[in-house]
């Protein structure tokens, strides 16, 4: 199988699993426990943050609270950060930050979601247009998990403090994270980062804060985490995490310059007769998202995995939906939205699977035409 | 090292590790995919799912909703019931259930706490009393995490339902499932199990709810868990709870005869001039805790460590404060409250050990003692 849903989730890390695979044998004790055994977790978990941190904040200035998922890293920075006032968003958020934007309208709270380009990627005009001294907290996806579209979110974020310094501004960084070169500015708040999209394990993921920025707990309890998110804290998958990331922060500039070939490859192979490239130029090289029109991407999706070539439709975790939220925001007609295929790379992806992955999606779509004629 | 502080977490069952590795390995795909290999990992939760049911619902009506922590599963049962009237529960809860207490005390909801008797259990009277026509949701724990003590959750529950029918009846079930005998009662809405407690990883636990029974996400997002908890399923850790799980449901009863042994052992065995057993004889076995008049447990704990054997004190997340607020609610005086261990087995601690650890506890005391007098 030629595995191109890297966007959903990547393979773990085989090495950084076996290089944490202590953590469930010699090393499985609870951090919190006063013996040195304990200790040693604690440590452990110290060390990981600090490695994490280093990556995306090398300046410093940031803390880092362990999440389970970047879904509860996402709904932490929202439920904490809005409890007056209004909340502005896009169009074009992850799951975990629209659904709980419809949480926050039906406590009554007012969201704003400015709009897209044709790209996926936010008006920034429109955005700014929203803010005002009411809002309590800007969330802006860093790079949009369907079409790859980068947002400036260190230029929107000291737009938005400059309209109004108070407002917190949040980034959903998990297709970010690891992939593009990025550090953390000063006007940026709250980040999110998950292990599972960069060769880490579920179970593992971060809200990173600037600090002094007032958070709260989604998750009450022992107090791990400095008071911040309760529960044992999941040492192997905080460990694997690290040790993923340290990986692919080593080799983020070359993973970045192959990925970009394998990325071109599939723009130029694909039959311009059937798709439509939907993902700008300057996306993400990680993702592109693509669609065939007049074609149901779901059965093409299946075509595909029988022929060897595993992609996604738009959003793993909106795969329910037919037509996609992000999609149609972007301006998509249904024609097309109905047949939009997220194909995503790692950088273990080699050429040839890109060259032979783009040989069966042509023949397939050429014979899903053909049926559907 | 003879690790007797398995109430803290567990050495993961190392070959439902070893089973599960799989998913790390070639079935590492997301299950909201729609390609074969994401329903082949969503066919595992499923398949999951219904083997941890049958282990406490043998008789069906319940359902079971994966998070990645008892915390996340209490936070979610209490915040999920509570949002008018009061909430009743006890002075012996866990962390999660206790600061999710005080978070909704800073919300403006009533919480009443209901008296311990002095082993730990709660007085079935006075949570009686304190339970009212406004009563939203009683949490009673059902094996106390510190003391063993045994609520009889089932009587309990009943008994509410009988003052108020609309009241919802939860349980934190984390140190009671796989270790005592129990199947869910209609009576119990809500329950809570983690995986790490017996055998299993962190990053897997559930929350167990009657069929029918409201409840809000705590996270939300891609709608996962049937809308209920959004989030990448931890497919790897979900398969390596339900094995971990399967293995201590079909030797529980060898395994609680077993654990029982090693309790007498310790009971009997340690020096009655220095030590109190705290927990009652009909507590579970696989916890003891007891106090060393006029010593501190945190310092015995470490001579303890230095001499090769691993024990807690009170619960490892509230390790921070120098006295357990539950011993305090079991009218504790601070001497004993002070010089509080506890000794928790699993069925893979061996007689031998039990009669080791015996030795080296009074030995320690003793020293300490004589260096303190």
């Amino acid at each position: 199988m030629i595995y191109l849903d890297n966007a959903a989730t990547t393979a773990p890390d085989a090495a950084a699993v076996s290089a944490a695979l202590a953590f469930y044998g010699q090393k499985f004790h609870n951090p919190s426990s006063l013996y040195g055994a304990g200790f040693e977790a604690h440590r452990a978990v110290q060390d990981a943050r600090r490695s994490l941190l280093a990556h995306i904040a090398p300046a410093g200035g940031f803390e880092l609270v362990f999440t389970a998922s970047g879904s509860e890293a996402d709904n932490q920075a929202i439920f904490s950060s809005v409890r007056r006032g209004n909340f502005v968003t896009t169009a074009g958020e992850h799951a975990a930050v629209y659904q709980s934007a419809k949480e926050l309208e039906r406590r009554g709270i007012e969201v704003r979601y400015a709009r897209l380009h044709a790209d996926g990627s936010v008006d920034g005009e429109d955005l700014l247009r929203l803010v005002d001294e009411h809002t309590s907290l800007v969330s802006v996806i860093h790079v949009n998990n369907e079409t790859g579209a980068v947002n400036d979110i260190a230029a929107l974020s000291a737009a938005v403090k400059k309209k109004n310094a108070k407002a917190l501004f949040h980034s959903d960084g998990v297709q970010a994270f690891g992939k593009i070169p990025f550090s953390l500015p000063q006007s940026v708040d709250l980040y999110t980062v998950s292990a599972h999209k960069i060769g880490g394990v579920r179970g593992a993921a971060a809200l990173i804060r600037k600090k002094g920025v007032p958070l709260h707990p989604l998750i009450f309890g022992g107090g791990q985490e400095n008071g911040l998110r309760s529960g044992t804290e999941n040492t192997f998958a905080i460990v694997q995490f690290a040790a993923a990331a340290e990986k692919k922060f080593s080799s983020l500039g070359r993973d970045l310059e192959h990925v970009r070939a394998l990325n071109s490859a599939v723009r130029t192979g694909l039959d311009t007769g059937i798709f439509t490239i939907l993902s700008a130029e300057d996306a993400s090289p990680y993702i592109v998202s693509v669609a065939a029109k007049g074609l149901r991407g779901e059965v093409l999706l299946h075509m595909l995995d029988d022929a060897g070539v595993q992609v996604g439709t738009g959003s793993a975790c909106s795969s329910k939906n037919r037509y996609s939220r992000v999609m149609l925001a972007c301006g998509l007609g249904e024609a097309l939205a109905d047949g939009v295929l997220r194909i995503s790379f790692c950088a273990q992806n080699t050429a040839e699977e890109a060259a032979e992955a783009v040989a069966i999606i042509n023949r397939c779509a050429a014979q899903l035409k053909e049926r559907t004629k």
